[in-house]
């Protein structure tokens, strides 16, 4: 392709056509006109050789430059953190976002994915709730926190990786006797890891520790009735709690302050997540920090990149002192 | 149109067309396909009368049932909620959200509008931080916080009535001395009647009132230095301090603990939106709530109802204590 041809704009193609430049926007973008306008102006095109800008690149490789993100909700601070890199990140590489919240619907979730599908998206990013999921080899898929096997990539924090952390960090403090607490899906996914990986370090370093875990949907009041259980004498049996989330690890302490135990003095507590109070000021606890940005990141690059076969990316986190813990 | 008629579908199409079904979703969707394969495709849905889907519904209407949102980011939590909200509210209308984050630029914000409109969106929501917009009349746009005069609706918050709720509660529990501490665009919009209201029900209750109003970019600490000029032994000048967020509520409690100043037993301070920790946890603060649902489902309706003239709506705001206040 010359370079004078690739100076040409919409404007050469109106006049070409001997029609509005609105129009020949429009043809361009793939929007309904009249058929004699659309002929016109592919015509014109075809005759200017115009082909040089993002429709022409789209119109050979058939791309909407738009990826489809399903999340279950933006009230969820970590969610909507997620989303706030995802679309920076889209933005950057000139694609657009078109946004699902699924509410943990996986019904809703696969009907997003269908209607993306169905719309020609170039990709879909999902962080989704569904056991399993029908989708389309034709588009880019990338899952978040769950992985489907062969069927996509999924990119997620190194879950595993941060509940070793939590309790070394937990045992350089002092800890011997912990709690993990966790609420949750019991279907298999990533953030699962973070007891796997609590138990394993637990028991290389020789520490008690406990389990209290419970399914989505069960009362909160099912960890104060444990805490009141392992409580004798206001002395708790734990001198460490591990938690699933910082959500949960902001309730757990508010609790035990309310029982009168002191923290991080009698008990030290990590959260996991690493949110911060109105987005961007303090820390509700110490905490195992997901790299959300590099996961946002990971995720356009792996659905714009296409890589030969699906993989799980796990990425590492890092500690954050958040006033919970004794350093 | 016959009810029988109506009842065709895309294989119809496909068949009378002898083409692959996916080719004609394609052409239905307006999306690139061989010259030759969209005259077949169109041919046969001339031929069929296939009219009835929202396709045909969006060709004679021109529709793509896709609303540009555009907010500065989703880290700040009212906007992760207000865009929540919004998302709902499209998807029970069967719309579609394409989301843009303009991180409060003005250029971006602007050039975001003009891809929207490119894109012929069916509308655009704006949250806009620039003091005038180049708005296209062809496509319905409403903007929220900020208003345009005639060249655009715009949905807020009752900011005036909050302030003067704000002042009212105070009064109610027991303060005579109020500050109102705001930062903020110098710029009119909406949220600058929060301190117009203030002052009003300020001299109405014949309370005295200072006023700490700085521009975007101040550092915080000019709220410091202010409470320290007012602070003598040990004692502050001001029994009630409302603050134009929530998040400075949430900092100026912060500092004034450090200075062992009680809240709200020597201050009594009210924030303003109605934040909760984690989206649905405790309020950060005594509060004035900005009714989120209702700001989202009311700029969706605005939007797909197009009324004839321009229109500043302005929802009620309710208090919520948030153990700042007194009650």
């Amino acid at each position: 392709m010359s370079e004078k041809k690739s100076k040409l704009t919409m404007k050469d193609v109106a006049r070409e056509a001997g029609v509005a430049i609105g129009t020949v926007s429009k043809v361009l973008n793939g929007l309904p006109v009249g058929e004699e306008y659309r002929i016109k102006v592919e015509e014109a095109v075809e005759k200017l050789n115009y082909r040089v800008n993002s429709y022409a690149k789209g119109l050979r490789e058939n791309k909407t430059f738009t990826v489809a993100v399903i999340v279950p909700n933006l009230i969820t601070p970590y969610f909507a953190k997620l989303v706030n890199c995802i679309l920076k990140s889209l933005t950057a590489h000139k694609y657009r976002m078109m946004l699902y919240a699924s509410d943990y619907n996986p019904a809703q979730e696969q009907e997003f994915i269908y209607i993306a599908e169905q719309k020609k998206v170039d990709g879909i990013i999902c962080l989704s709730y569904s056991l399993d999921l029908d989708i389309s080899e034709d588009i880019p898929f990338v899952s978040i926190d769950r992985y489907f096997g062969s069927k996509a990539s999924c990119v997620a924090s190194d879950n595993y990786g941060g509940g070793v952390l939590a309790v070394e960090k937990l045992a350089e403090c002092g800890c011997k006797n912990l709690a993990f607490m966790r609420i949750g899906s019991k279907r298999t996914n990533e953030p699962n890891k973070r007891k796997d990986g609590f138990i394993n370090a637990c028991e290389r370093l020789g520490l008690d520790y406990t389990l209290k875990i419970v399914d989505d949907g069960t009362p909160y009041s099912a960890f104060e009735d444990f805490l009141r259980e392992h409580c004798h004498d206001n002395k708790l049996d734990f001198d460490g709690i591990f938690c699933v989330t910082d959500s949960l690890a902001y309730q757990i302490c508010r609790f035990l302050k309310g029982m009168d135990i002191r923290i991080p003095e009698d008990v030290q507590i990590i959260g996991f997540d690493g949110i911060r109070s109105f987005g961007n000021l303090d820390l509700y606890c110490s905490t195992i920090v997901q790299p959300v940005e590099e996961i946002a990141e990971t995720c356009v690059e792996l659905l714009l990149n296409k890589p030969k076969s699906a993989s799980l990316v796990c990425l590492p986190v890092n500690y954050a002192y958040g006033g919970t813990t004794k350093a």
